[in-house]
């Protein structure tokens, strides 16, 4: 698959109104341009679940996610670069960005062990016993070949108390910096995280001192992590308006596990440029989908003989073929193809959000579309 | 969804040697032309597995299979008129062939109770009480709308005892007047099933009492039932050797729940025009590939790096683009794209061996083409 080497990663905002937060930008990876606001499916194992190359082009993401974590234990990240990159192995030749794989080893892994090195776990696939460090991290991540790498971030528990979370966040910043000193391939950016939790004096200290590493290597973006793991929604909006927009300008905005989309919208609002979940995949698969008109259960005997599209506003290839009827039936029957047209709808419709969003920044309307939306959403079963 | 009113089904045999029995041919239904010998994919539920309408169209069936006891339970058939019926409910408009639920309400359904009007069932759903009868197996397929529809036959057991078998064939012989008594969309058309187990006899008396009805009212096809139930292959062959030829050559014949690639060439080489069988698809979600250089099985640790194709000779979208390294991990992962990657391969494999096996009749040369076929299948793993 073919690389842009030229890539920069540097991000111009185009937005209509460049005195509010909101963005609307693009930036250059090696395999080509990110128009943002982007939200980016999850390829948790190199694949999104149900869903072929030919299919997620359709939906049209700017870039989707794999995980480090799943991918280095299985198939290993030693085969993906044998097979080519990740890139090549799934048959995706857009924009891939990779986790750092420490959220995993922090909520699905066995027997943690933690120590500044790194950390030792048991598998949760066979119990093998392993190892991640940032030098490890960075290795997976250039055998995966993705175009974004994430720094590898001690992931602290949601609430965790403030003194211990100096302590982690410590720890971070020295493992950020080990992270950066690794070599990466030619095409490849690196983007720091910043932890802090709710407290934005921490979030400040943080971005500070990645500041300090910056200015020697400059990183590729900054991600926003440890939000969206349980705190009060309040807490974690209270900090992202005061706090993007204090992270540097001129790259990549990443708040890492959003999500909902009254959360893509607030983000939006306040200058979140990357978006990453699972939850428009999950919630498809369960039957639950999100419309321009509100939210729907398909498994609701409502839609048992609709002759409705889900989504009469939506052009995916779910809404332009099939009825509800048929997807319900689909959902009560649990055939596999009812999870993969699901999955393209929601999936078309989280994606078309910040698309449309990032054409409202472009406007300079995107107060007024951003209410309309959230209206929207509020709406009984459409 | 467009409909053809000029089909006639009228088999056109255009192979090159039309004094052996195999045929090349045409015929026309309510919704396109189907070139045979065909492999029909199954479509139980009003989906192939895992594969959407483009998908499958890319595979390139003549015809698909639905299932009457599945979609009358589920959905409804009336749910299924309501929406246009099967062609327009499942996004399909090509050809479709319904069975007529007499095999599954024999092989499926519980507190089975037989009498000559019909059979009182369980459905294996919800334990509700359901009626099937001629008249009703055609009301179903008449409300679902699909282009051949079947008479309802008594399933006997494979290794039923011949006078019992007997009994069982001659209401077969009843129920197959009362099921051509019913009439039918103007674009559909009704195929009569031939019973008799492996007793030559006595599938030639019954195919002489379908054809006093005949003599009144033309069935548009003939299919033989009752075969690959469990019965000793030699016997299978030996019935399809002798009796297939007698069958009216000017209509299509059908070869129910067959099969193997081994099964179609066998059938092909002694005049069967159409097939079905769930074994290429669900093979597939179980990792059984087959190739045109013999069968191979996924989970084995050896493809866990190789950088090939399934099948070097294919081209479907699996083939074309790839590795059995990464459907390797796929199926290790129990991941959905897995299923369809698999299912798009096999059923291409499949329609593409009775594709072949049309040309190789139509240039008059099929016997060498069987031969070279048969030995591949007969290969180490590949």
């Amino acid at each position: 698959m073919s690389q842009i080497t030229n890539r920069n990663f540097l991000f111009q905002d185009e937005a209509g109104d460049l005195a509010a937060p909101g963005r609307a930008g693009r930036f250059l990876t090696g395999h080509g341009e990110v128009l943002t606001p982007a939200f980016m499916p999850v390829g948790t194992q190199g694949t999104v679940k149900g869903i072929t190359p030919v299919q997620l082009r359709d939906i049209g993401p700017q870039v989707i996610l794999g995980n480090t974590y799943h991918l280095s234990l299985r198939p290993g990240d030693a085969v993906v670069a044998q097979m080519g990159g990740l890139h090549r192995f799934m048959g995706w030749d857009g924009p891939i960005l990779t986790d750092s794989g420490g959220f995993q080893v922090f909520s699905l892994a066995d027997l943690r062990k933690m120590n500044e090195e790194g950390v030792t776990f048991q598998s949760h696939i066979d119990g093998s016993p392993q190892f991640l460090s940032p030098e490890r991290a960075m290795e997976i991540q250039r055998n995966l070949g993705s175009d974004i790498c994430m720094a590898l971030d001690e992931c602290p528990p949601g609430q965790l108390e403030r003194t211990k979370l100096e302590v982690s966040m410590a720890r971070t910043t020295r493992w950020l910096g080990r992270s950066r000193a690794v070599p990466l391939q030619a095409h490849q950016g690196l983007f720091a995280i910043n932890q802090g939790g709710t407290h934005l004096d921490l979030r400040r200290r943080h971005l500070a001192e990645a500041m300090e590493l910056d200015a020697k290597t400059p990183f590729q973006g900054f991600a926003v992590g440890g939000l969206s793991v349980g705190e009060p929604k309040e807490q974690m909006n209270a900090v992202l308006a005061e706090f993007v927009k204090e992270l540097p300008a001129d790259r990549p905005r990443y708040l890492m596990g959003v999500g909902t989309p009254e959360d893509l919208l607030f983000g939006i609002e306040h200058g979140v440029d990357l978006f990453d979940c699972v939850l428009p995949s999950r919630e498809a698969r369960h039957g639950r989908i999100l419309t321009s008109r509100g939210r729907l259960n398909l498994k609701n005997a409502r839609h048992r003989e609709m002759d409705l599209p889900l989504d009469p506003d939506c052009s995916c290839y779910t809404c332009k073929t099939f009825s509800r009827a048929y997807l319900h039936h689909l959902f009560r029957c649990g055939e596999l193809l009812g999870f993969t047209l699901n999955t393209i709808h929601n999936l078309s419709y989280t994606v078309g959000l910040t698309r449309a969003a990032r054409q409202a920044l472009l406007e300079n309307r995107f107060p007024a579309f951003a209410q309309f939306t959230r209206t929207r959403l509020k709406t009984e079963e459409p």
